[in-house]
């Protein structure tokens, strides 16, 4: 058994499903965490689960209520915007408050819990939607209080958070994970999370952007 | 109503007791988030209600799995242990693997959600358990990582991270815990969570050496 062990967050989409495919390229042997919190579209947890099994990875769904709300991809009182100018640079409604503090936070226990050396992401900072908690100064700043407030830390055996994305556009995800043998068409990018995706809420924009950018056909 | 608000982690014990005491005493109005993790001693969540009700601030209670376990507090398989030594310097088996940065990571997003401008939580370094994330360097990381990873931290509206107790010993916390009139007898701290507290894990052990020391009677 190999003893390069790596928790993966996995959401379904084109991004952390490529995460994962740079995890597996690295030789990691991945264990999946998926993340059900309410989100609209929860079309993306059937997504991950099939993506996890195909690079046959365990998988494991989480399950967390966020009673507060605070974004419209919990709240469907609050209007789910039309695609965005890119340019635009407020946080977007879609922000969930802490949401990827959370997910690593999970990911971080269970890496302690398996022996795992890392944790791999999939957030950038091109082409995002203007989440706070997608910049690399988030991920720097946590890489401290992982030495500082965890068992492996204290025994100076360091989890990695490997975000290998962060300053790629979604053009040069594309590409790479098509080199990689990312199963585009089984990923599931639109907030809305209906029977197709709407083409117009910021991650079906972002996504035929960069498909375009790349040259690459989405299936 | 007051614009002063907080979110207080609230385990049921007295030391978070005490932390949402001094926060209504420093003029906060005070949501309490309760976590169901599957803990063996499931009483303190019990207890946190009825000490949230009592000083008649709201509360939720939050149900998470951590199901790789990793801890003695949620595998029943992993024994645990008999009162130590305090001088002893391990890592106890009670340690549950980024359990606190779980915690704070949900107050943040309910702190953010809420537009609360501070998290309450009640730990400290001296009679603790040896638990990392118990420590001072690790609430100060934290405060970095929201600064960069939140809404609020981006638009310059901090959440400030409370630890009032974090240098205070089990007995000053017991002392300004009775001045402020913290119902002692309603907080539950025995880890193993029978009808009466077993008097010989770590945790009965500090609280009996914490009142001794204070010189108050534990009813």
């Amino acid at each position: 058994m190999p003893d390069k062990k790596a928790v993966v967050l996995l959401s379904g989409g084109l991004d952390s499903a490529t995460a994962l495919y740079i995890a597996r390229d690295k030789g990691y042997q991945c264990h999946c965490l998926v993340f059900d919190y309410g989100q609209r579209h929860r079309r993306e947890i059937e997504a991950a689960k099939i993506i996890a099994k195909r690079t046959g990875s365990t998988c494991q769904v989480i399950k967390i209520s966020l009673p507060w709300g605070g974004s419209s991809l919990l709240d469907r009182k609050i209007k789910l915007a039309k695609k965005r100018f890119p340019a635009q640079d407020k946080i977007p409604a879609t922000y969930v408050p802490g949401r990827n503090l959370i997910f690593l936070s999970f990911a971080l226990s269970c890496a302690e819990a398996l022996g795992a050396g890392a944790v791999f992401s999939g957030p950038h900072v091109y082409d995002y939607s203007g989440y706070p908690d997608c910049r690399p100064e988030f991920y720097r700043a946590l890489k401290k209080v992982i030495s500082c407030g965890t068992k492996a830390g204290a025994q100076h055996k360091q989890i990695k958070i490997m975000t290998p994305l962060v300053y790629k556009t979604k053009a040069e995800i594309i590409r790479l994970g098509g080199k990689l043998g990312v199963p585009f068409r089984l990923t599931w990018s639109c907030y809305r999370g209906g029977k197709a995706p709407c083409g117009r809420c910021d991650s079906c924009y972002y996504r035929a952007k960069g498909f375009r950018e790349a040259g690459i056909k989405d299936r």
